[in-house]
């Protein structure tokens, strides 16, 4: 089984080494892998979709752990949760919600069972002593049930609405990857749902005609308007970034309008 | 056994991979984790703190790499040593001493013997050319006395000293995390010694009254100081930076006052 | 068979992480390890420097992945080539081209076997989609060949080259590495060949007299010229950024002068 780790840790700070070292120390032929660090500090939001977005390309039955833990050492309870054949471990602030589909039922338990817990148990770094010890344990085969009491739900982020209006939809821009890319809450079939003739993309002051299928389909410096990899509508320029060239942020509004021709 | 790596070279160049590469060519079956890369160049002090707070949570009989090596090629001397059931590679400029402890007395070898170094051997990348192959043939098994003749002693970094007053306690900033927390050289013994009530932490102009146990225990973008998950004071800031909002640098005074009721 | 990755994703971003899921969904007990990630965006040159002068620290049948591909979902390539006992597996855009030598000819193989993709296949994401799976499907033992028909050529970027003239040689800054130190284009023979006395380096204003062999043969803060790690003539700064000192950039060129006694 293996472990991936998403954490809001800078590559230069020690805690995901240390989360590794603690893994190790439990189960010492633990495969884990990086999937993310150095997110927005506090950026739940990110997190989640990042999870949502990548459990898929894992093997069945892998243990996913976010990190991204304003409350930490707060109420809000260490969870785990069992869905569709993988774990998802980590803070219930939402981090873990948009990767766990709403059938069949997924089953959460409270991390509270201290056994699994490195002690003393600090109340600023739980992915030392609770994310990390936990996912080690079930990697070993340890019963999800064994880490705690079971829960009837956790907390949900919701998928932010793509609003429809006479002239077409809106949207929002939700990510913005290394590379300037805007990647927007609107989706594959939400956009063909659309006549294909005279679409038009709006954000700020921007307008692009059209979806391409690649960023080449575009000049080097032009920007472009596509589905990308994760089935999302994403602005971008071929070869240049659309975050620097049109200072978008997370939260712009995207909207796509069916011009009369 | 596990070998850890700790370097001050930035993610986009290849080093710690090359390194990576050299291990693996000598121990196929290797397990390597990265500790922490990306630190300011050469900043020894950084390094030494994180390993010091690092190889207690990984397996005993870890091999831990540190390269900082601002004297690469001159003749400070590559070592090893072996201390409490651990390894620690780097060179001798005190990047080790703070994970070292006291007693049981440590054993120091001079990394002199040219048959675990690659050859040509550089004068500027002794990471890939001494460090990852002694720690590759570490942990296949090579006996420590194999690298090279003895040594009496290495190059430690003093603790910075807690000065103690009529008023309190006056210590100073170590390290800045990812997040702009402020990491002190004050540890949790020195802080119980003082009377509970009353406690005022300054830095700079900023003042936080009383010791919290969780970030959370305060509002959002409200400073804290709490004992954090290395036993160390920090002042950080509830869901932002402390180091933005107050300017803190290294080696920034931190007085803990007691004030008269 | 190990497996390295190359890329301009940025850390925070998953696209390396979902390369790796990819990878252990195909071959559970595959190596990987990280070369180099957070290039500059598009920067094919970069990443063709990196796989040259990394390549031959790795064991022999080590397969190299490079995804730093502005032209993806357009009429360029995927390929895999097989040279000197290795695999390099990424677009034909010259990426790989550098660590590819002369003689013994290499076989490229074109990647147009859908059998080895995941599908559908996205016209952004290649190294998702094509360059993971192919890589482990290769480390698994599948043939190059089962992978695409075979090609004549592949695309290469030419190494910069060297000018003499009376004075003496010139060349230019090729990679600028986290340090700032400053890589050319000359390398150890070009510098070798010239009269050991009286060597001058010019780069923009900035005159260095000598030839040293260690940063530490100059005081922190002065600049210093040697062969580095790669064997390549390099500008740096003792205990220092030489780009942030004389604000170098990639291309600027670099004069080497005999100056006559």
């Amino acid at each position: 089984m293996l472990i991936t780790l998403t954490t809001d840790f800078a590559p230069k700070d020690p805690f995901v080494g240390i989360m590794k070292g603690v893994i190790c120390g439990i189960h010492p032929a633990a495969r884990v892998v990086d999937l993310s660090h150095g997110l927005p500090p506090q950026d739940v939001m990110a997190a989640a979709l990042i999870l949502k977005h990548s459990a898929p390309y894992f093997p069945r039955a892998s243990i996913h752990v976010a990190v991204v833990d304003p409350g930490v050492g707060s109420a809000r309870r260490p969870i785990l949760i069992a869905s569709g054949g993988n774990y998802f471990v980590g803070p219930d602030n939402g981090v873990l919600s948009l990767a766990v589909g709403p059938d069949p039922p997924a089953r959460i338990f409270h991390l509270s069972n201290p056994t699994y817990h490195l002690r003393p148990t600090s109340a600023t770094f739980h992915g030392r002593d609770i994310f990390a010890p936990v996912a080690a344990h079930l990697a070993l085969g340890i019963s999800p049930e064994a880490f705690g009491e079971s829960l009837d739900r956790f907390v949900r982020i919701p998928w932010p609405r793509v609003a429809a209006s006479e002239l077409g939809i809106e949207g929002e821009i939700l990510y913005i990857d290394g590379f300037g890319n805007l990647f927007t809450n609107i989706r594959e079939p939400e956009l063909i749902a659309l006549p294909k003739k005279n679409l038009v993309v709006c954000v700020g002051e921007l307008v692009i005609r059209g979806i391409a299928r690649s960023y080449s389909e575009r000049e080097p410096g032009d920007y472009v308007a596509l589905i990308n990899s994760w089935g999302l509508l994403e602005i971008a320029m071929n070869q240049g970034s659309a975050q620097q060239g049109c200072r978008a942020k997370r939260g712009d509004k995207v909207k796509i309008r069916v011009n009369p021709q």
